[in-house]
């Protein structure tokens, strides 16, 4: 679409502003449903966000989303509307705001619950040195939920500083909002209770609602007369939007539409969980199943349904959640807590000081392990090898493909220990293979010394193809799944005396590759050993052979590692 | 003492509990004044673990504090009277609660913010094996602020559970609380507000209080109460104490005796680090300092006094504090963050994701890093080189002394990047050194091409005497200060090519020696690594030179290396 001016967005009529979004809902509908990425969220706010730039004058004042996933419309009017068309893609624009795309995007997002603490943290820099701007936060109730925010209210007296917190009700997290403050919120949407409106005061919040989002008739003087107050001190203003507004199969289903990806190509791990959890069940009365509000997208749905009273979604809550499961393990329970890697970084210090220095049988399903792709920076879920490597008392698998999932999912059921199991979104799903604990299994095994170790599918699929070009070079080499990173098979590791080449698709430091160093230095074995995973940096958004191939998982590379390896033999 | 049996509890009369709580007291006071450990908390909650081990049945019934520096009553009513003298000692009781040292202790804490979730977990397993009992969360104001409360308080609806919160207000983290919940609380104090009462009630609590927490006959019977209330759901007590209460140097100084450590023997880093920062900050004018409610234990207080428009005590928000400096930096500020190595686990997604992900100019100033000793599991600073190393954009530095944090600091104030300085609590101001990002210092050269290269102060003193006995066996080694993990001083390691020998208090793994082994692998050098650092367990209490001997940085075997490392040259 056409790059709409901040000036043509200031003298606009409401008839042209209603046209504008109307175009702007078109423009993102379609280019979601080429490039995938988040179309509910961004439906939802496409009124709010042109009434935020109409009202307000970015970059200059600052607007800082949580999350960020409804960023699109924001992107459509910062000069970003001839680019839009790459959303997602390598190279093009990110699907979050990001400070090195444009001076209008002024914080990196992608986790939730941090624009509130973000925005006082600009208000104050802006106090400190005696400028002169607005800061906005806009939140969704899903992020209400997270500790993040409450902390961050807690602080608004203490910082002394005036910000404007948007609330973006649409009664959704990914999966409907949940919780005590959710029961609040909605409390609110008649008319708001005085002991509520109270209770924000009490922050340092003016609260003001609530406001159809949707309606620029109703936002626009919502958000001037929001503006007059932020003169004086901060301020909430409720928001209600429809996620999905405009398009009535979104509005139906906005847990289906929240995020959109491209055809999918390959089976998902996450069903395989949902299968295998439930049947585990039916015999082991002790499991429960907890997700930290994303029930369908890590598969948990069919359990859900099944076992509603041991099932459950405590909202955004990745910390809560971890403890959680820790407690009812001591209480006697077998918990599985499903998650995406990269916001199970939440949940770091509840792993260690929870989970596993109790050593309580807790099972973590670790969804988007490796490189997730057109999500960036935020959702590469390559650390967490390196983030669980060192943490004592757990147990780290990592099945080669669907099939050993499920094989390790069964012999959790009587695993009594922490235990991590990290898979990538989609996979295939091959032969199922006997697991156990600490035993890598071979794949090919040949008389040469070189050993290509590889965990996880996208690594072993890589080894495959990299094993089959040296054979055709006539060189052979073995092929080792390296299921588990924690512990090592020592016993075969210890059977290898030449060259070990390691591909993780985790950074390079603190992963498998520096694990099965580090096993024969101890040892004082003369095995090589030569790591590929990724490099020193943060993965930006594309596809994931792309990023794999650019970052160090470089299929050349390796090869020319093996040639190495097989000359100096 | 002599052990009180749950018998004598149960059918004392009041006079009598009012002499046991005397007595208690004393208990506590005499022990802590020989072994250290939570002073002022710990005499604030007699009455009120009294009376609640009068009230419930435990271990049946279960109670999980928070924190757990407030567990000593507790642990004297629970059989342990006969061992309190060994409180915090090696191979004695911990100060924490612990499954493993008694049925009493039934949930392992240390940070804070867990006990209501812990709670919530076990009333679940409860509830769903059919089971029976009682389960109390003792959580302190301070605990309050953190985001975890938040989290639980939100899932007490969604988890349908019945929990009894006793919340012990005594207007102190170990810093005086602050914060929007904090007034809230205060003002309950006096006849609570509905509006204030039906907050809680709206997220599933009954609301009782404010009780007073050191008068037995208030107490008795409001617990007995709420334990009633219990039967039908779940029910917050509002308790007041006084921190300290009954000797009153401790009610008048709550801070500098909420912990207590036996005779001093060394400077502390966290004076150089409020007295650097004071300095700084009358050049910088963008320098701010952050606390999470540890101002004094970090050594702020002067920046605190000095400053008080740039310094911020934002409560036990860990999370939020993070987010806080990320934002500022955005806005042209130059934050320092400074806290406990053990706590800054809390904040890891956020060191990522906000922090270093947008290469922020952020300065951790990371306390009590390596062993901390007395305080045992939850609070062994033995695991920030692991979790720090992989992080990309991440620079971090280990100074040898007081005087290189100074020269480190200094450096800082012109550093445009995320920066971590981890240091232990206690040191020598030594002499002061020039440092430069990224290069190491060679303490002694050699012509000998074995180099012992170690990190801080501890490792370094092990070291050099590690270093003086080989020499008077008539070996001569090199000594190198390995001041940054990251980036490491790549040229200086290239000229080594015999046996390079590392040190750490941290455990091994994804420590220092695994990123110089990575190097010269990727190199491909034939240098050889060994690693000495702490092995892959939990370490317990105990002094940290006994904790640094008994798991892995001990002297003899690292001359053993030295020795080994000369014969094969």
């Amino acid at each position: 679409m056409k790059q709409i001016t901040d000036g043509e967005l200031k003298t606009a009529s409401l008839e042209q502003l209603k046209e504008t979004c109307g175009a702007l809902r078109e423009e993102i509908f379609r280019t979601v449903s080429v490039c995938g990425g988040h179309l509910s969220s961004n439906l939802g706010t496409v009124e709010l966000t042109v009434a935020l730039h109409r009202v307000f004058d970015f970059p200059e004042d600052k607007l800082i989303f949580d999350v960020g996933h409804q960023c699109y419309t924001h992107k459509l009017l910062s000069g970003r509307a001839n680019v839009f068309h790459t959303l997602r893609k390598r190279g093009g624009i990110s699907g979050f705001p990001k400070r090195s795309e444009s001076e209008y995007d002024c914080y990196d997002t992608g986790h939730a619950g941090t624009a509130i603490s973000a925005a006082l943290g600009f208000a104050k820099a802006r106090d400190l040195k005696g400028e002169n701007y607005n800061v906005i936060a806009l939140v969704g109730d899903g992020s209400f939920n997270n500790g993040l925010v409450y902390e961050a209210l807690n602080s608004i007296k203490i910082l002394d500083s005036r910000v404007l917190i948007v609330l973006n009700d649409n009664g959704m997290s990914i999966s409907p909002t949940v919780g005590g403050m959710h029961e609040l919120l909605g409390e609110m949407k008649g008319e708001p209770p005085l002991e509520d409106v109270k209770l924000f005061e009490r922050f340092g919040l003016k609260y003001s609602g609530v406001i159809n989002g949707n309606d620029l008739s109703e936002l626009l003087p919502a958000l001037e007369e929001a503006k007059e107050a932020l003169k004086t001190g901060s301020v909430l203003l409720h928001v209600s939007t429809k996620k999905g507004q405009g398009y009535s199969f979104c509005e139906c289903a906005p847990v289906e539409t929240h995020g959109v990806s491209p055809a999918q190509k390959h089976s998902e791990y996450c069903a395989a969980l949902g299968e295998e959890l439930c049947a585990l069940a039916q015999t082991h009365e002790n499991i429960v199943a907890v997700t930290a509000a994303m029930t369908d997208n890590l598969g948990l749905r069919p359990f859900f349904d099944r076992f509603p009273e041991r099932a459950f979604d405590v909202g955004i809550c990745e910390e809560h959640a971890s403890v959680l499961c820790a407690s009812m393990a001591a209480g006697g329970m077998k918990p599985y807590y499903a998650i995406f890697s990269t916001f199970l970084e939440r949940a770091f210090d509840e792993i260690i000081h929870d989970v596993c220095a109790q050593n309580l049988p807790v099972t973590f399903c670790i969804d988007r392990a490796g490189v997730s792709g057109a999500d960036g920076e935020t959702h590469q879920g390559v650390f967490d090898l390196s983030f669980l490597s060192f943490i004592p008392n757990l147990t780290v698998a990592i099945p080669k493909n669907i099939a050993e999932l499920r094989a390790m999912l069964r012999l959790s059921a009587d695993f009594d220990a922490p235990l991590a199991i990290r898979y990538p979104r989609e996979g295939t799903e091959g032969e199922i293979s006997d697991v156990e604990i600490g035993k890598f299994e071979v794949l090919h095994s040949t008389t040469s010394d070189i050993v290509l170790l590889a965990a996880g599918e996208r690594c072993l699929s890589l080894a495959e193809k990299v094993r089959a070009a040296a054979l055709s070079e006539g060189m052979d080499v073995s092929l080792v799944n390296a299921r588990f990173l924690r512990p090592l098979d020592e016993e075969l590791l210890s059977s290898f005396r030449g060259t070990v080449i390691t591909l993780e698709d985790n950074v390079l430091i603190g992963g498998l590759g520096d694990c099965v160093a580090r096993f024969y230095r101890k040892r004082g074995y003369q095995t090589r050993v030569i790591g590929f995973g990724f490099s020193d940096c943060f993965l930006p958004h594309g596809e994931p052979s792309e990023l794999m191939e650019d970052f160090g998982l470089n299929f050349e590379n390796i090869l020319a590692a093996v040639r190495e390896a097989y000359a100096r033999r």
